[in-house]
């Protein structure tokens, strides 16, 4: 990583933190410009990261924090991903050579890094949330300064952020700037009726010529003065219907102003002190373009090259082709599916390449919905469609089923819907940090009466648990699988019920059940548990939700049962089995391996997983200790 | 309850199904309306349950079943409770005697009741995204059939009211009508903007009129021509700023037809009509008035009686006094610290009252925050508010903490913000039936990092714990308790670190942790054990997370644990104190009693809780066949 080590040079390499910024003249902001982009390239192009987002946010970032006084002023980025423009503006521009590496720059805002980040996670469609919490903060506390939201049009589609806005609104006393980043785009184009309307305002003809109107009339009135405001207002009130979103807004109650050139910074930075000046809660409606400044991540159609592995700088591509992964046996399998099963249909919220539901779409368009970035409502509307007869395949990483853990409880099972959850990335991750690890879900959806739930340890067994889930029409059914390349396949040595016994001796010393991709980690702890001269029978449960019941009744015949799974231990599948046989009457000793639950931070999976001991060396000593003991004890 | 075993009579009792509605002249619809309005607060003073919501759907519920053909077109009541008219309507009139009892009428819709029913759960703004998927099947598989669902303004508070509208606006080509029951209320009066604006247009002077001039103009129109759509689009056009939020709905796409007085049957046919012929999704907005036709409700300021229990007709004063509840304690409490702690904040999801919030409001206005039915935004606001320096106490029913649960990990426990949430109506609260139980969160909230967890057994509990958790101010705090009356207080002998032992004897046989409400069960249980000559330590926990260190070494000092908690057994609190037991290599047998993962039909909590064993003589059998058992294999 070499080139990513470059320190920031130039002017990015003299600025020790906003305040610099309103010092610097036009040439000198230009220049600015150019070294951000350029170290935004080089810096993804080294470690990877998010790209398209940030190269469309150089000029809005600047403009912010040249018209703000952060900290004092709080900015909030939506998704955090799109902070590297606003990191190297405070005073981080010289520690990009270490993105996203362990114990180096975060790839999101980072409290431990600055005072300058608030929120770190990267669920999308919070940030107006925080921001009103925060304002109303200052109001109480009798505070003058601002609050700063920057939220795209895609993370509008997300009902968390019209719930902002719907509180946002109620006060005029709250001194709030949301700034709607409007790229068109999350990972693919923003869908839904405001999008749509958003890109009637983006394709208009007159878009162009009004918007240089707007800013001649306002570079003839006196910079920041209220006089510009009602300027602008007037010469948008006669172009209301052709020109803005805001009837939408101002119907809420919120004042509009936009729609603004994202990449002419003065316009923006006028845009941004017309809003400060105004006192209440503003709405200021930004143009962008995702890559803006590099014309291949511009021309890349999939998504703007949003979210990159190391890549070559010339061409954009990739450095190294990734192996086959989980997400790719899913997109094969799910097309075959579908062509002998015209009542499956797909959903995804807003990442239909991410999760693989792009060839079926490109196959069956009408049967694949992308519904934005609303994972309640592509849960519910997948109770509908199955209401109404459809098989309804709900596709998302692990992480976000969260956000809609009621929908599946209530709208999905308390309804006995078939419908089928595919959740990718599950597990840890590792790069992108706490919040993108997939540790939660099989803990939640034990929770779930009549909940079905599989975890396949390999492509192979993906194939099969996914067929074998869209046959269940009368409950939901998950198959969850880890992110990156896909497992060796694992062959079974005996099926009974629903179970796979991957390996058995004659000695019922131990039995290891071992739950999806840790069926490979399971067989080896297991071979070293043999080493030191004891029987080891391997499971995988194949479906941990319910278990079979010969799985459970299986524990009794053993000294001590181990379980390792890729999910947090509280109240996942090894607590669940526990509880299982503890009703059956069963004692033996049980030993429960998995992520423990705390927040991880980021780094490479390997080195998490090794630091958690789930490791297949860890999970024998162990197990060998324990059954040490045991005789000891016995 | 004698009178709520009624029959329905007059044309109400002839009606065998809605067809039947279509064939009734306007005397007879006007009479049935009556009828209607009689039966609702006959059975409602009876039996108890929504009255004001219904009271004021009547004219609506007759309207749509003359307009719609169910159940080929498909009805979606948003929050079921108001779906009692819809009830009447399609054949089930005769059983509202028994609504709300066992075996009876359910006071939700419920689809083994009828084929007229499609959604059974409560929780609000989640009718557009089933009527999304509905209509998305219907037009895969060429049906020309609507879908019809009926949200309040309340509920478009909710997020994902606004995802789905925003799906719904996207596909013009789909049948699907979303009506707008515009009352101004949740159970206090709608907030936020859009609420406001609505608000504007109820009690602007000139609505009264121009209803009549659209009213008039239709009337001279062919019924249901598409003239009679053009004049009264025209004629709003000229009107629309002043009218009607259409620029809103219309920016997103969504054609918008109202408002309509929705007391006015015929004017809403004829506006329900228009929108059939449509073709595409259209919004009708509709207002009416909670407890329209019993002016005890209407009157009734705090919640127009929307939910009642059994109550006089005469005075619409409840029959029996509730005695002093859970809620109450939490009421007062919060009121005195709020007094000593100026950053203390409440936040409320449109229950002000229900949750107890209430008194703090009225003594410190500024300080309360109602953010309408949005617990995402409840959750994520008290985070930003808890980034600036306030302590914010978030007030929710436990069954709807589920539905921030990402929130919750994610925007307030990964950023150690110390915000204290207080969960009422905690574990089986029995006549609502299955959505309404409280019987999740406690497992939820096992996983998430760093919260710390109390279930107070009384309610000197109640206030200590109350206070301990406003102390915190780097991590999550929650506070949960049960509906209704308040356990009598039940003294410790002995503190060690945070948890109590409530009694305890010399033989070390049984440990019975007993949590919060199930104090006295645990204790009474032990009562029990005791008669058998076994002794007994019973601890209330007080903190169920984490756990005192000696509270799980404890563990190893008897033969057999045994837990008993309000809450579902999987990942609960039983759970993990067994997680934390192995952890310290500690083998002693432990019993988890709690709530089985199920969907409760609705009865009252003692006849669930008979049925579920979790009576203190089940838990004592339970406890003394295993202390044999152990004794015979011993």
């Amino acid at each position: 990583m070499a080139d990513g080590g470059k320190t920031a040079t130039g002017i990015l390499g003299r600025l020790s933190g906003p305040a610099d910024l309103r010092d610097l003249d036009e040439d000198e902001l230009n220049q600015l410009a150019a070294e951000i982009r350029e170290l935004l390239i080089v810096s993804v192009a080294s470690n990877g990261g998010h790209l398209g987002p940030n190269l469309g946010v150089v000029e809005l970032g600047m403009a912010i924090h040249r018209v703000f006084e952060s900290p004092k002023d709080r900015v909030v980025w939506d998704t955090g991903h799109q902070s590297y423009v606003h990191k190297m503006l405070t005073g981080r521009a010289g520690e990009f050579g270490a993105l996203r590496t362990e114990g180096g720059l975060s790839g999101y805002p980072s409290r431990a890094e600055s005072e300058h980040d608030w929120v770190e996670n990267s669920h999308a469609s919070t940030s107006l949330s925080y921001a009103d919490g925060m304002a109303k903060a200052n109001l109480l506390q009798g505070k003058g300064d601002h609050v700063v939201a920057v939220i795209g049009d895609g993370a509008l589609t997300g009902g968390m952020a019209w719930e902002a806005l719907n509180n946002i609104a109620a006060d005029q006393d709250r001194r709030l700037v949301v700034i709607v980043n409007d790229n068109g785009r999350s990972y693919t184009p923003t869908v839904g009726g405001l999008a749509n309307r958003l890109t009637e305002i983006r394709t208009n003809p007159k878009y162009e010529t009004t918007l240089s109107a707007i800013r001649e009339r306002l570079n003839r009135t006196p910079f920041g003065g209220s006089q510009a405001y009602e300027a602008l207002h007037a010469i948008k009130k006669g172009m209301k219907d052709a020109l803005a979103p805001q009837g939408m807004f101002e119907d809420l109650g919120l004042k509009y102003i936009g729609p603004v050139d994202g990449h002419d910074r003065a316009s923006v930075e006028r845009a941004l002190a017309q809003a400060k000046k105004f006192g209440g809660p503003v709405l200021v409606h930004v143009l962008t373009t995702k890559g803006q400044g590099y014309d291949i991540a511009v021309a890349n159609e999939n998504d703007q090259m949003h979210q990159a592995s190391p890549f070559d700088r010339a061409t954009g591509e990739a450095v190294t082709i990734a192996p086959a992964g989980w997400t790719s046996v899913f997109r094969d399998e799910i097309v075959r599916i579908a062509d002998e099963r015209p009542d499956v249909v797909g959903i995804t919220a807003a990442m239909l390449y991410p999760v693989g539901l792009d060839a079926f779409a490109d196959k069956f368009p009408d049967r694949v919905f992308d519904v934005g970035i609303a994972e309640q409502h592509a849960v519910t509307s997948a109770a509908g469609l199955a209401m109404a007869g459809m098989h309804p395949v709900v596709a998302v990483y692990a992480t976000f089923i969260n956000r809609a853990f009621d929908q599946v409880l209530l709208d999905v099972a308390l309804h006995k819907c078939g419908v089928t959850f595919v959740l990718d990335r599950a597990g840890v991750t590792g790069d992108d940090g706490a919040s993108h690890n997939g540790m939660w879900d099989m803990s939640l959806l034990q929770i779930v009466p009549g909940l079905r739930l599989a975890a396949p340890r390999d492509g192979f067994q993906l194939r099969e648990l996914l067929r074998e889930a869209v046959d269940v029409d009368d409950a939901p059914t998950v198959i969850r699988f880890a992110k990156g390349a896909v497992c060796k396949d694992l062959p079974a040595i005996e099926r009974i019920g629903t179970f796979d016994v991957l390996s058995r001796d004659d000695a019922r010393d131990v039995l290891v059940v071992a739950v999806g991709a840790f069926g490979h980690l399971g067989a080896e702890a297991a071979d070293l548990i043999r080493e030191a001269g004891y029987g080891v029978t391997v499971v995988d449960p194949r479906w941990s939700k319910p278990f079979d019941p010969a799985l459970v009744e299986m524990a009794g015949d053993y000294d001590l049962v181990v379980t390792v799974e890729d999910n947090g231990r509280q109240g996942g599948v090894g607590m669940a089995y526990t509880l299982a046989v503890r009703d059956a009457d069963i004692e033996t000793p049980i030993r429960v391996h998995g992520i423990e639950q705390e927040f991880l931070d980021h780094a490479k999976r390997d080195v998490i997983l090794g630091r958690l001991g789930l490791t297949a060396q860890a999970v024998a000593d162990d197990t060998l200790a324990r059954l040490g003991r045991n005789s000891a004890n016995g």
